[in-house]
This record gives structure tokens, C-alpha cells and sequence, in this order.
């Protein structure tokens, strides 16, 4: 079957503005029964309490979850936009001839037991691909489950609750990764434009999706869980395109011989070579991922940071245990760790008691650290890029979590709010020299759950400047931003 | 400096039992000012109710903290068996002839600027192991931050506040990152029975704590933290011991030149070559860590998991994406993703629905799992160890954090509990298993902090199996298992 790619007289933006922004929904399959996504779907389409109308189709009940229950899409009075099929893969094509009739734009399959079954299952996919594209209808899924945009209100997939308004999107072959996704993204500030269960990929695939995204001005970033690439060609002439004007990073699975045919029963797909793949990724400016936590970790800093003008890393460490563990990880990842100038030298040893480390990486030695070490780093030709382990001149925003006896109480207090006025704008000086000389800083605390809940911590998410949980994660991103960097000509290469 | 190792009619234990359980504690530069380290370390004393007496010593107050100040420690009226000494560098040759006049057992040189800068810092630091020697007196650092006894109820440490007691004993010669080991192990429900900041090692070093420890009822697994080796030899001779009877988990950072060169100014330590080591490691059994939070999960394994007879792995996942991801990271720590025997196969078949994945990895095509499809592996002769993905056989422990209409609320409830003892009974059972086939179980959630707190959480937390975060962490910890018991001869080799 010829790949179709745009239904007569309609383009792909307009089709899938009905995805996202459909003026109504129907449930089909809806249920009262807990626990089926028929119930979990449109209990969720009800809790965004949005004006748009919401249908429930199923063939032997009157009323599902309070609403008046049609025995088939055909039988609603008004237009149904987007439809949420639930019904088992039996039904399958009936229901698709259904929203064909009654002139759906949207199909979202949430159904499995297709073509990731083989044989009979795959036939059955062909079947209402064919269908849906005969009937001028595109297929979201089968095998996914749902989407959700929260600048329009429209939340089909039946959990991810916490997903909040923000300006990454994700596209995930994997419903359950995509939780990992967004809880962890959540974690770290950042908040979602659009997500997207692609599933089988039957029809709308990975590439239908970006080429939507890098035209919606929603969308800053772009994620993806991909197992396999439907139209290898036009995926990577579009990345080649989108990552000039967005940056797009992918986490793709079924690396291995036994990820391989597990990415084959879970959604069809063909993994192919990893090595080409690998190449094929860097040729076009895709940063890949390991792990799913990477996907947002790099967000994060795309984000907030400046991209770096190249890879030579000054790092300042509250311990020296984490200066020398930070110090090997940057090496490891490959990148750089210079000696700073001899003015920098200078001023650090004046700065610093006789204890400090002398050298990159910075270990004050036991002290606090003020921001003006950070500065002078900023300020240093040798460097291109920051990190900074501990809560270096947020001290009164982390000491919050510390216990002292009760007596310190209030003398602690007092003295907190002082410094922590401090603190501020000693941050919002860093942020300013950050942007200025474009480099971008890595904070990176050893105990991120410890509840910095002070005004630099503020100040910081503010602006998308989220502490990393370990030097470890911190570095990977830094090498990921280097590399998208030089990829656009904004680094020098090595 | 010709090594003693033992002070004069007295044992090694006898010496840090002093250390770990002393009968009075003295802390030398006791100090009212808020953010010393005279203070914090008192009020962190005091803080613990023991009856153990203490002593505040400052040359210039009359009163720290509430307790009456002495300007020596040589001016306490009764015997002073362990001292902290924060003095700054300047005094400590003084302070510390004054601690061997008064017969102190063991000093805790938390001051730093000493040998880890050089020069006459470290001819400094000479001068005082040679006046503790002399006197028969151990030193702990200097350039520490002093240690903890959870069983004993001494903590010197000034921070480290939610540390339990437990099994896990740590050694760490930096002081910030143990924070990341007790406040992660904290996380991941262990209990700490030692800790000892060790710092530059001046005297009593890594060895001498290890072959404590080795003894140690209370320490059924070491954690440590190192930058360099003191006593090579005595170290690898004495772990070659050690790991036979009790595991070892080593993180060694100062891998790279720029770690090397960081840890010789952090601890004056002479990292080596990090490729000796690792090999010197594996002949004695000792487990290597990449990352802090590693030493943490290998411990909770080794608490709370039998050791694997072999290296094959099953997986089952609630979720493709997530059994694509596993089988990866499953084959790339270099483990086996082995066929299920025909028997399981067909056991599996009639379990589960047509959508599953119909072999290794398990990914149930959408459908939930009971414990039933765990029992098939564990009772498969094919299958060694075990990493469950997604809160499989555990809904209703889970399902707290997922909002529904409030309709649904108490229908909800009622079911949970029904559900909830099932899943209990089942996971007993499981347990049972997994203690009779010697396989471990590895179980993994994609959002460990979403507080699964229902009565399933509660049972795997009592007996140590608590959810690692990323199949990544689960994989390379059951690697370190397999290796561990392939060094034990408990598995075969490959």
C-alpha cells in the first residue's frame, strides 16, 4: 500500500488540529465498568470539564458515567471530530466503518491485538488502515494509548495525571515509558505541550507527528520513544530540517538482539541496524538518549541554558569527593577539563582560604562558597561550560531541610532570610554573566528530594535551571549540549 | 615511617571500640557561633540524648552550648576516651599533645589543611600521627567529618541527620559524598549500622576500619567510598578475606587524569592506575560501584536477595516499551536473555491473553498480571534471576496515587482492599519462591516516588526489596550479583 500522507484537499496540520483540538470527542467502547479503558478514558475526558461536547457510544448501555450512551458513533445528533476507539480487536472494523460514516477526522486506537500479534492481527490492521484511508479518516495508534494537549484541554490517554501546560512535547511508540516521561519531567519543572501514544504507527507514524510539531508554536522541544522508523527517508530529511529550529531528542529502544524482538511483539517494529541508526542520528542533529531520565534531563537544559561555544568544562564541588567524581565524569563523557588562566588562578587563591584545591576542578576545601567563584569561572576564556555540585551560594535556600537543636531556631531563621536576600541576587547576577557569555551552568545536588524550597531554588526553576540528582546525569547532558551545539556551527569543533 | 597498626597491648577492635563506642566524648574548638563546625558537631551530640558524658573544650568560654568549657581537654575531671578536634590547622599540634597527656583513646581530626595541600600541611600532618603514635593514641582524618554508631548512639558527623539503624556499614573518604549514601540508602529502606568519614587517612586508613568491620556483628554488608589506597597489599590481602564472609561495594573515584589529579588536592591520594585496581578488585571479590547511588542498590540486593545460580535472566513488564527497554539493558550489562522452557511457554499461553509477547521478555499486551506468570520463572530451570517491571501483582499497593472521579472513590476503596490482600498473599508466596529456587527478583517502577504505600510496598519493604527506579539500576545491580556469586563459586561460570 502506497504511503497516502495527506487525505485530499486537507493538510497534515489541518488533520491533525482535529487531533488536537477537536471541537468533540466520542468514547466508543465507553464503559461503567472500573478499570476499562473505556471507563478510565472518558472518566478522564469528563475531569477536564471542557465545554467541548462528549459522546458515549456503547452498543447495550443507556447511560455510561452520566452521559446518554449512543449504540454507535452514527447515531450521535451533532459532528463527532475525534473518536477513541476501546473496543476489543473483534470489532474493530465495524467501528472504524462506523466513524468513516459518520465522517470522524480522528481515529485513536487504542485497542491492541494487531498487527504486534502477527498474522491474522496484522491483516486485521491492513484492513482499517485501508478503510480509514479510503474514508478520508487518519488512525492514531492502534495499540497506544491516546494524547493529550493541555493548551486545548484534550486529555484521551487514561493516566499521566500530573502532566502539566509547558513547552516539550513527546511522542511515545510506548504508552508506560511515556509515564516515566512526564513524571520525571514534572519533577524537574518542565511542563508538556502535546503528548501522543503513537502505538502501530498503522497509519500517522513518528515523522507525521514531528513535521506537525516543528510547525506548532507551542512546542520548544521535542521528545521521542521511538522502537522503529515506518519512512526512514522522510523521518530524517524532516529531523534534518526541525533540529535548525528546534532541538529533537530520541530515546530509541531494541538495541540489543533480545530488544529486538521485543520492540517486534510490542509494536511491530523492525529495529534495524543500530550503528546506522547511531550515524543516521548525528548526520541529522537528533540527540540521542540512553535512558528514558535522559529524554528529560536534556530537555531541561535546552530549556534553560545557553548552548556552549565549546567543550572545555570548569566545575565547582561543596566536597572534594564530588570534585574529583564530577572531574571523571566529564572526562568520561568526553569532554574537557582545562586549567583556568592565570588571572583566574589569582583571584580564586585570593578568594579562597589556603585550603582550596587550587585548580580545576574547584574544591574550596571545607568553606563556603560565595557566587563570585562561579563569576570568575563565567568570566574565564578557558571556559566554555559550568558545573557546580552542591548548593554553592544557595545555602540558605537548602538549609531549610537541616535540624539544629530548638534554641538555634529563630537566631537561624533571622540569619536565613538575610542571606537568602543574598543569595538571590548574587543568582540573578550568575544568570545574567550565564547568558551573557553563553555558557551554560549544571547544578547538580546530592540529594535532590531534600526540598530546597528557599528563594534562589525559586529563582532558579523560574528559570528552567533544575538541579540534576547526580554528576553523572549532569555530564551526559553538557556533552549532549556541546555536541547539538557544534552540530549548528554555534561550538567549535574539536 | 614504619607501619604500627597496633598501639601496645592492645588489639585493633579494642582500639576502635573506643572509636565506636566510647564512654565519654570530648570535642576540642566546641564553639557557640552558628555554622561551625565547634557547634554543629556538639549540638549534633547533645541532640542524641545519650548518657554518655560530654565535654565542651574552648580556650576562651566559660560555657558552650549550655555545658561548662574547659580550656584543655588535659582540665577534664573524668577520663575522655574519644575527642573531636576542630581546632583550626594552626593548633593541632598542640591540641593534639594535649590529648595524648589526657590519655585520649581516639582523636577525630575533622580540621583540615593538611597533607591534601601540601607542603607544610602535610609535614604538619606527620608531626601529629607521630605525637598520637608516640602517646598511643588512633587518629580518624584529619580533613574528615567524623563518623556515626547508630547501635551506640554516638554521631560526631554534623550532618547526615536521617541516617537509621540498620545492617550497612559505610566508609567514605569524603564527607559530602556519604550524604548521597545514607540519604539514598534512606530512600531505598536501608539502615546504616557504622559510618566513618576516614578523610586524608593520616592513621587509621580504609583497611584498618575494613578488617574492623569484618568482625563487626552489627555490619552485614561494607559500602566505601575511596580516593586512594593506603596499605595496598594489607587491603587486598584482607578483603580477599572479608568478601568471602561479608560483600564489599566499592566506589573508587580519580579514574581520569583530571579525577587523579582532583583527588591528590582533595585526600593527598595517589589514585593509580585505575586499570590495576579493577583488576585487583575482581581477584578479591570486591564489588566495584561507577556511580554513589550504585554502592546503595547493590546493598539493598545483597540484603534482601538470595544470590543468582547463574546469569540468565527473565524478564516480565507491564508494558512493551518497558520489556524492549529491559531485554537492552538486560544483554548490553552483558547478562542472558534466555528462551523460556516449552513447559513455561505453554503455562504462559494459557495464562495470558493472545496480545502477549510470547517469550522473554514477558510483556503482557495491555492486560494486567498477576504473581502467577513470576511463579513460571521462578519454577523455569532456564531462568537464573528475575526483574520485574511496573508494579506487577501489586494494582492495588500502586493504583493510591491515580485520581478518579470522585464518584468513584469508595466503589474504589472497597475493591482496593480486596484486591490488596490478594495481592499480599501472592506476593508471600512469591517471596517463598524466590528463597527456595535461590532466584532474585529485581523489581523496577517507572515512578518510585509516587508512593506505592499500600500493604504489597509494605511486605517487599520488610524484606528488602524495594523498586529500583530505571531497569538501568536493576540490570547493572543483579550484574554485580551474578559476578559476586560467580566469584563465591555460588554460580557457574559462563
Amino acid at each position: 500500500m502506497p504511503y497516502i500522507g495527506v487525505i485530499e484537499g486537507m493538510s497534515l496540520k489541518e488533520q491533525l488540529d482535529y487531533l488536537f483540538n477537536p471541537r468533540s470527542v466520542a468514547v466508543i467502547g465507553a464503559s461503567n465498568q472500573l478499570g476499562k479503558w473505556g471507563y478510565i478514558i472518558l472518566a478522564r475526558l469528563q475531569a477536564s470539564k471542557s465545554k467541548r461536547p462528549l459522546y458515549a457510544i456503547n452498543k447495550k448501555e443507556h447511560e455510561v458515567l452520566g452521559l446518554k450512551a449512543y449504540a454507535s458513533v452514527v447515531d450521535v445528533p451533532g459532528p463527532v471530530a475525534l473518536a477513541v476507539i476501546t473496543v476489543p480487536f473483534q470489532a474493530i472494523v465495524e467501528v472504524t466503518r462506523d466513524c468513516v460514516r459518520k465522517g470522524v477526522k480522528v481515529a485513536i486506537i487504542i485497542s491492541g491485538g494487531l498487527a504486534e500479534i502477527g498474522g491474522e492481527g496484522a491483516e486485521l490492521e491492513r484492513e482499517i488502515v485501508d478503510i480509514a484511508r479510503r474514508g478520508g479518516m487518519r488512525l492514531v495508534g492502534p495499540n497506544c494509548l491516546g494524547h493529550i494537549d493541555t493548551h486545548t484541554n484534550v486529555r484521551t490517554v487514561g493516566f499521566l495525571p500530573g502532566v502539566k501546560k509547558g513547552n516539550v512535547a513527546l511522542i511515545s511508540q510506548s504508552g508506560n515509558s511515556s509515564q516515566s516521561v512526564t513524571h520525571y519531567g514534572g519533577q524537574m519543572g518542565i511542563g508538556f505541550s502535546k503528548f501522543v501514544s503513537s502505538g502501530n504507527e498503522a497509519d500517522l507514524n513518528f515523522a507525521d507527528y514531528l513535521e506537525y510539531l516543528a510547525g506548532d508554536d507551542k512546542t520548544k522541544v521535542i521528545l521521542g520513544y521511538i522502537e522503529g522508523i515506518r519512512e526512514g527517508r522522510r523521518f530524517f530529511e524532516l529531523a534534518k530540517e526541525v533540529t535548525k529550529r528546534k532541538p529533537v531528542v530520541i530515546m530509541k529502544a531494541g538495541r540489543t538482539d533480545a530488544g529486538v524482538r521485543a520492540a517486534l511483539s510490542h509494536t511491530a517494529s523492525l529495529a534495524g541496524s543500530d550503528v546506522v541508526l547511531d550515524a543516521a542520528f548525528k548526520q541529522c542533529g537528533v540527540i540521542r538518549g540512553e535512558e528514558l531520565s535522559e529524554l528529560v534531563d536534556v530537555a531541561v537544559a535546552l530549556l534553560g541554558q545557553p548552548l556552549p561555544r565549546g567543550r572545555r568544562v570548569g566545575v565547582l564541588a561543596m566536597g572534594g569527593g564530588m570534585a574529583v567524581m564530577a572531574a571523571d565524569v566529564v572526562r568520561r563523557v568526553g569532554l574537557e577539563m582545562p586549567s583556568f588562566s592565570p588571572a583566574t588562578m589569582e583571584k580564586l587563591s585570593e578568594l579562597m582560604s589556603v585550603r582550596w584545591s587550587r585548580g580545576n576542578p574547584i574544591d574550596p576545601g571545607g568553606d563556603l562558597v560565595s557566587h563570585h567563584a562561579l563569576w570568575l569561572m563565567l568570566e574565564d576564556d578557558n571556559i566554555d561550560a559550568i558545573m557546580i555540585i552542591g548548593g554553592v551560594g544557595m545555602i540558605a535556600s537548602f538549609s531549610n531541610w537541616v535540624k539544629l537543636p530548638p534554641s538555634a531556631r529563630e537566631d537561624i531563621r533571622e540569619k536565613r532570610r538575610a542571606i537568602e536576600e543574598v543569595e538571590v541576587r548574587d543568582l540573578e547576577k550568575t544568570i545574567e554573566l550565564m547568558r551573557k557569555h553563553q555558557k551554560p551552568i549544571l547544578f547538580v545536588t546530592q540529594v535532590p528530594d531534600a526540598a530546597p524550597k528557599g528563594l534562589a531554588y525559586k529563582k532558579l526553576k523560574e528559570n528552567h535551571l533544575n538541579f540534576y540528582s547526580t554528576p553523572e546525569r549532569a555530564a551526559r547532558t553538557l556533552k549532549h549540549l556541546v555536541d547539538y551545539s557544534e552540530y549548528l556551527g554555534v561550538a567549535r569543533g574539536r
